[in-house]
């Protein structure tokens, strides 16, 4: 449903911390590209070491310096990651040695066994090797690895360009109505900052349309306007099957829509579809997500972000998930798979929010992840359960 | 040992994503601000329930507006988050009627219990309540709770200032030799790569001083620089006991500098200290890592990490740790404490990454976190084990 976009970016490696690469990067050395010391010492060959414990320092061989062939009875002071110069096959480290007569030659103390503390040439990449695959997401790591084999630019897929409302008339903006001064019925929009913040965890251009009133007409003009610039429209708020509700007749009017018609809790209303534009975009995706702030949250970890990676070209969209045991009881089976908001206790094991109620967003700040609970599951103290912690589902 | 920074900053909520509460936020509302309903349904009494399957809508409540007193036997036609009228108790979802005669009149073909589909006043946020607390650090979810209660603007701790640079005359920059013209000896700077990109993903302002020359002079001259406008000064190589190694007299001649005897592997060359600085600012921390760029990176992620988010005030700064299966051997234990490179599997249990040296950054681009392995510890498949996933030590 969701194919990556075609175009990219060649950004500078320094810049592209979370992007997605859009080319496989095949290293064109080894690395290290000789073997190295992996330790401040002595660089020797270990056939002398069986009839001497003292050896003479022939040359000093600093990182960034390359030594020459070790003669026999000799020693080179080396340097962590300065090559091993012919002829030796070992490391002493220095801690291992005692300097004899101002340096010029060195006593053992321990006898090394031969090959120690020589990185080999290749181990960490071996030239020809595909080092990070196109659609993979970049970490910090993969950017040092990047670096380490000379690429100071990447080849990424673009950010997925994102027109965000609301919908609601019950809706107040933060700073335009002080708390003392809100109308019965009126609340603040809090879906809109997470709903912002969560988009830019995943590189999105997010252009913010605000609120858009409870009306047929004005929800049609909205998604016409969001559906030029834009691969994705998201919506919050509007797709229940009341009166009130005009995502889906809008979104009707425009392209098509598309129910998921997915038995989770929370986030049971839900809706896709696709929005012709006139513009050089064949289409917008259309993703509305219900208006309660924990099952627009929710639903969004759960739906919206591996649709977002999807369109990036992200080849690994699944979560991390794992094994937790529940130090909670949940007596109620639901016929939906819910997705309980809990928490890591530091003796091991979860804790659950009391409030479970999709309104409340105080269960998603306190909690630390979701259990993901199959239908008709009850869950009792001590029973294993799978965990998928919010650091594995905002980025 | 790190202060928290005193400074702080007043920003708009919907740029607070990462960044440190310097204030409490208290509520001055309840949310919701009225008993509202939890669907699109018809507001009924209770009482009239038992009698009566038909009873006549007197009126309509959108989300955002207000009702007026429900007379008996009168249903009141409701929507999500609308505020329930007076005398009503109960709503009925939907689903569960049959509008009669033009919507005059509505048939209840489930009897509900009484109080069921409704939000109650004070079930998020009770008035009064603290609902987020200075050192917090603020996710997606709690810039929504903030503004759910009004709040447009926090106030928060300023970015923490760090100067960055590397020591190696062995270092290149990627783009400026091509990997085919590199010398023996010579190695891409990685570590400066991704330790840019883990300090921005603390919220950090970094100044990158670049690659700085071994010697003395050069070392002492980049530290006095570095100190003057900078909270945290982070090098990476040189903090050997090498005579190549000029960082440690380098801090002592212009502050104090304390090793950080560490048992723990990757990571043994590690030192702290303090700057003197001749501005404005007392002094400058700081934090030399190894240059081995998987000790760098995991020394970042143990100890750098922690040290920034206590100069910004977060009072939770421990990564979440979980227990997990080792489905791998590690026959040999080490004196030290080890932080093996590890990946989940699909089907649970972690699987370690075969080259476990510290020069190999694709063991850290493999994995998804750390085991954290006790001193003397051997692990055989099944064992219980610490692990910490990366998503945990990167923000």
């Amino acid at each position: 449903m969701a194919l990556p976009l075609a175009d990219t970016d060649t950004i500078s490696t320094f810049d592209a911390d979370g992007r997605v690469l859009a080319e496989d990067l095949i290293s064109s050395l080894d690395v290290p590209g000789h073997d190295n010391s992996s330790m401040d010492g002595y660089a020797v060959r270990s056939a002398d070491l069986a009839t001497n414990d003292v050896l003479q320092v022939t040359q000093r061989i600093p990182a960034g310096s390359y030594g020459h062939a070790l003669e026999p009875l000799a020693a080179a002071r080396i340097f962590t990651g300065a090559p091993i110069p012919p002829g030796a096959d070992t490391v002493v480290m220095q801690e291992d040695t005692e300097a004899l007569t101002e340096r010029a030659s060195v006593r053992l103390l321990n006898v090394p066994k031969a090959g120690q503390w020589i990185r080999r040439q290749g181990e960490d990449v071996a030239r020809g090797t595909v080092v990070l695959a196109r659609g993979q997401q970049l970490s910090p790591a993969a950017l040092g690895l990047a670096a380490s084999i000379g690429f100071d630019q990447l080849q990424v897929t673009r950010p997925v360009r994102v027109a965000l409302f609301s919908t609601g008339d019950e809706l107040v903006m933060p700073g335009d109505v002080a708390p003392a001064d809100m109308l019965p019925g009126a609340i603040y929009n809090s879906n809109r900052f997470f709903l912002r913040a969560m988009l830019k965890r995943l590189g999105c251009e997010v252009t913010d349309l605000g609120i858009v009133p409870d009306r047929l007409d004005a929800t049609v003009q909205a998604l016409a306007v969001a559906s030029l610039q834009h691969d994705l429209i998201l919506t919050s708020g509007g797709v229940s099957v009341g009166e009130e509700d005009h995502i889906k007749p809008a979104v009707q009017t425009l392209g098509e829509l598309k129910l998921w018609q997915l038995a989770i809790k929370p986030g049971k209303p839900f809706a896709y579809g696709r929005i012709q534009s006139s513009s050089a975009n064949p289409f917008a995706h259309f993703i509305g997500l219900p208006g309660n702030p924990v099952s627009s949250f929710v639903t969004f970890m759960l739906l919206v972000r591996p649709f977002v990676l999807k369109l990036l070209g992200v080849t690994q969209v699944e979560p991390h998930a794992m094994t937790a045991v529940a130090q909670f009881s949940w007596p109620k089976a639901d016929k939906r798979r819910e997705f309980l908001r809990v928490r890591q206790l530091a003796g091991g094991g979860l804790a659950l929010f009391e409030n479970q109620s999709s309104g409340v967003l105080t269960s998603a700040v306190w909690g630390d992840g979701l259990v993901d609970n199959p239908p008709g599951q009850t869950i009792a103290p001590g029973d294993e359960v799978r965990y998928i912690p919010f650091s594995a589902l905002l980025s």
